[in-house]
């Protein structure tokens, strides 16, 4: 057992919690509670610690289950305090392989078939990205593409909002998104952007099989670079005097719309 | 100029911040920043407080104008601090009276007029709460019915996520969520939940002009008790292994669908 947050790979869990730079590097987020781990990819687990406050029978069979096959380390309860992200850890938590996923392998060659991509510029509100991550596998999305200002999709409150949905939707961060939406335009995928200068309703458009749709950051929604290359805009109907929904809001009714 | 934390005046503001049954027993709230400050209704406009931080040249001319009716008092860049409940204050704070309406003058006699209402139980997050309101406000919803066991509104967090709409739409607190449900069927409001045994999706059904939409706990959903109580269960689809969407793009998708 580890009883101490002097322990090399007890730091190196914290680091890879507080430090993107770090995640980054190593190609590893941290997923935390039961439901993360138990849904977590087998082959991409790296590591997994276990607090020694957490009872058998507080465990469902699955993650029992699932602990005897990757094996594990257990760590006093203190030390799992400090490597947790949460107020109230449930006790389990894993070092998980990230998988960053090549644009161009996602598109594929055949425009014939269904893609449907969320694209994010300069998303700030971790819990907005989270919950736009798990929204856009709801509604069917394959991927999303952000641009390098968006929020760190790995940070530990990202990750336990999505509810699992970051293992099963690819993210492509791009260092050129302009570039990669022409990329996507150039694949016969139609653009649409929430705008006020759209003059049609977001559930009248009538969509085809390829769709992409632009989310832009809280407070100052889409740039102007990036709106103009959007297709389409559309209108989200708005009664009373508010000015704009909030960023994930606005994502789900179009995703659900355009899909 | 107040320097010091402990003005009675300072210290009451920071106990309407932090604690829900001061806000409760002085029927007031705490709205803080430029937007909300210029947004609150005159009338319900108590206490006006301006970091001497803040310079004429930081404020849009709405702003000074209305300082100019409301009068206010300057505090020290310090004290303002304390009373702030965010990182990077703009300076600027008001007390407001909370509005506290009454559902039966709000649902009114005419059982041909058009109401829409928003249902909530045991809503937790903050965040979502205020989302909620935003949304309702641009889904053209006219009040929001919640039990006590929702997360009180009236913190400084829900309160700047709301965007304004707090001045705008009118909340009712419970004391009997089944009772006041039982009181919108008996006034024509036919009431949908978004529930897993619904037949119909959330955008096949053809709605009246009398609407509820009940939305329940981020982890738990409707209580049995509450979910019986609806006129019709409608199931939002859901692609991939998502169980759940987040409860404020879950009352999002619903009353921009039924509305």
């Amino acid at each position: 057992m580890i009883t101490s947050t002097s322990n090399n790979r007890i730091k190196n869990v914290i680091k890879l919690c507080t430090n993107s730079k770090a995640r980054r590097e190593q190609d590893a987020f941290v997923a935390e509670g039961i439901k993360m781990f138990i849904e977590a990819p087998f082959k991409r687990i790296r590591e997994v610690y276990v607090s020694e406050g957490l009872q058998d029978k507080e465990m469902p069979v699955k993650c029992r289950d699932k602990l005897n096959e990757t094996g594990y380390e257990t760590v006093s309860s203190q030390v799992f305090k400090k490597m947790s992200d949460t107020m109230t850890p449930q006790g389990i938590l894993c070092v998980v392989d990230r998988k960053e996923p090549e644009l161009d392998s996602l598109i594929g060659t055949d425009t014939s078939e269904e893609l449907h991509v969320l694209i994010l510029e300069g998303i700030q509100d971790p819990g907005n990205l989270g919950t736009m991550l798990r929204t856009a596998e709801a509604a069917g999305y394959d991927l999303i593409l952000a641009d390098e200002k968006t929020a760190d999709l790995y940070n530990p409150k990202v990750i336990r909002s999505t509810m699992g949905s970051i293992y099963r939707v690819p993210v492509v961060y791009s260092s050129d998104l302009k570039a990669d939406v022409l990329k996507l335009k150039n694949a016969g995928v139609t653009v649409y952007a929430a705008h006020l200068k759209g003059t049609k309703a977001y559930n009248e458009v009538s969509c085809g099989s390829r769709v992409a749709v632009m989310i832009g950051n809280e407070g100052r929604g889409l740039s102007d670079e990036l709106a103009a290359m959007a297709d389409e805009y559309v209108r989200i109907p708005m009664k009373g005097q508010v000015e704009s929904l909030n960023a994930a809001v606005a994502a789900a009714l179009l995703m659900y719309e355009l899909s």
